[in-house]
């Protein structure tokens, strides 16, 4: 079995990838070692870039995002009681984020990945990477109890924070790691939004989130202690302790409702340098984390396929090695500031349990000087919107 | 004897209260424990926002400042090897900061007041602050050997982080601080600046500061351990350790000489709240004090004062006490802020020696994303020139 791409995973950033080199006339092959449903049955953010809807839009499966996705041209931030709007639009030139669910953009993915035809291997155990050194990588994987042998030109590894390609490259790899002392308890619920936007809280109980996936499903979180247990948050002490987190007219508009999904993440910043070994690309996940406060995640993954979707059309298209080269140091510019801007949300939002006195006083001074200078709310729109590939 | 306004402290900060008291028809007495050359011989920065040109003016001791002052419209930043520019007045409609010596400012306002016949008690010792939270409060102090007591209105604590004032309402302050883990190494020398603005230098080796008083007189920083002794730092070693951390056309250009001045400062972050006791005030470095990176030190003491005079020239003229009742929160927000932009500057620019990894590619992100963002150059713009009062 040969390809030109071995994809690693078919989350959103190695079904993407496929999808594009699809459209460039690129073979590629993706490999995953879960099944589609535990693929789509993963709950994760929701808030995607205009740079992650082009390239949908590329990849010719933007129509059902259109149709249902929610535009936002700004966002609340809350403190000290107050609710503040950052006007995303009237600050970057009319950009905007569109709310739409990452389980949502992987699920047309998969089927326009269908429509195609194209391969796509679930159920792969035991995936191996080999020879990415060398012009002849080769991937090994075991399914059915038979072994299977793909050659191919790459490999691009979107296989996520646990997969194996990183893994593959561990002992050449440098890591760059910040584990953050609290988590986040997420609620997702049948009930319309507290409000049509996303209101982001620092409140003296902890951070609180606001969010949704539609006009009918809220997606709502609270900070919470890592040693927590989800089997501590009845769907009553959940609701109670937002409501403590929010100002009186937003707790008194919250409907709540059963809860369909509810769980402790943790948050972490994690980079891997570099982003590529020899034949071998990492993306998304693969390379980096971030927390989720300022929703980068998934965009960050597009900005990555991005980078390597046209370092690889280059390859073929015009037989130039320029892309492939420049693809770790492109991506890793990206990738540290979106880690900064997620660290700063984070810093500025959360209460962090060893802090003293004094960063209190300039948490809190921040947030008065970011909601009194235009300067620094177009800083943050710029971030939030997605800063240019 | 007796007063409407003491001033404890003869530094710039009481010194140019006494004079905008002054030209409010308020009879003001100040008390300083040192002897004039002692308070002109304090080194100390030379950054002046527009809002204290403002105030020296409306003083009446804006003249030398406005032959001599060196009026900048921006500086730059250095790291990894190159300079960028920050320029002040493109980005704040025209907004610039004048370099003039805090010594000469002092010295302005201490001629101003000797020519307006002002009473200023020097040498004054064991000064203590009585009945502050009554309406008849009274200062003692001693002076060759005979105590004299002043009563007054108010009483205006201007003498500094050492001073009396805070003292005396020791056990009713809440304080906020942080003290970081390094120094600056700080040089005088009557030669050229190396350039016409200032420099400021993030360098693996540690920070540098390249400053001036005049176009014949330069100050330069370097960063140094808390541990370190000027005598160990000869004014070759310091002119070598400059250059190490100076981009090569910088560090080809710079003049060195014989130093005039050598010393180490400590770099703390501090707040005293709340900023009034009764009749009693806090103002300048007496209520806080800022890492000298951002040069917000004298900039935030003329803030106070701007608030101070305002307060009591609507007490004595609109026989209202709003202003009085307001000073310690309108204060406090300008002091928060300042605060935290001299934080932030501190932490963009140094080298911590705890910093792990990951924080020390988060300081590059900052600076990389800074100077590609307008808006974020905006912000620290519209912070360098001073937020408005």
């Amino acid at each position: 079995m040969r390809t030109q791409v071995a994809i690693i995973g078919a989350g959103p950033s190695g079904l993407l990838l496929g999808q594009l080199l699809h459209r460039y006339g690129i073979d590629a092959v993706i490999l995953e070692r879960k099944d589609p449903d535990y693929v789509l049955s993963r709950i994760r953010a929701g808030v995607l870039e205009q740079g992650l809807v082009g390239l949908l839009d590329e990849a010719g499966v933007g129509a059902r995002l259109h149709q249902e996705g929610l535009v936002h041209d700004g966002f609340e931030i809350a403190f000290s009681g107050k609710r503040h709007r950052i006007d995303l639009a009237g600050t970057t030139g009319g950009k905007h984020v569109t709310v739409y669910g990452q389980t949502e953009v992987t699920r047309d993915l998969m089927e326009a990945r269908k429509a195609a035809g194209l391969t796509t291997v679930y159920d792969a155990a035991d995936v191996s990477l080999h020879d990415f050194d060398g012009d002849t990588p080769k991937v090994r994987w075991v399914k059915d109890g038979v072994t299977h042998e793909l050659a191919c030109d790459f490999i691009a590894g979107c296989d996520g924070f646990h997969g194996v390609s990183r893994q593959s490259v561990a002992g050449a790899v440098q890591s760059f790691e910040r584990v953050y002392p609290f988590g986040w308890l997420g609620v997702l619920s049948d009930t319309p939004p507290v409000s049509h936007e996303l209101i982001y809280v620092n409140h003296e109980r902890g951070f609180a989130l606001c969010s949704m996936r539609s006009t009918q499903r809220s997606r709502y979180y609270v900070q919470c202690p890592l040693s927590d247990d989800v089997a501590q948050w009845s769907d009553d002490r959940f609701w109670d302790e937002l409501k403590h987190r929010l100002d009186p007219e937003a707790a008194d508009k919250l409907v709540t409702g059963a809860s369909i999904e509810k769980s402790i993440a943790p948050l972490r910043s994690f980079v891997a340098e570099p982003m590529r070994f020899g034949r071998l690309f990492l993306a998304g996940d693969a390379a980096h984390i971030v927390p989720p406060t300022g929703a980068k995640g998934l965009n960050l993954a597009a900005s990555d396929v991005y980078y390597l979707s046209r370092a690889l059309r280059e390859f073929y298209g015009e037989h130039s090695k320029a892309g492939i080269d420049a693809y770790s140091a492109d991506a890793l510019r990206r990738v540290w500031k979106a880690e900064r801007f997620s660290w700063w949300m984070t810093s500025m939002l959360h209460r962090f349990p060893d802090s003293d006195a004094f960063s209190q006083r300039i948490q809190t001074a921040e947030l008065d000087y970011l909601i009194s200078s235009q300067a620094a709310i177009t800083s943050l729109a710029e971030n939030y919107v997605g800063l240019p590939y």
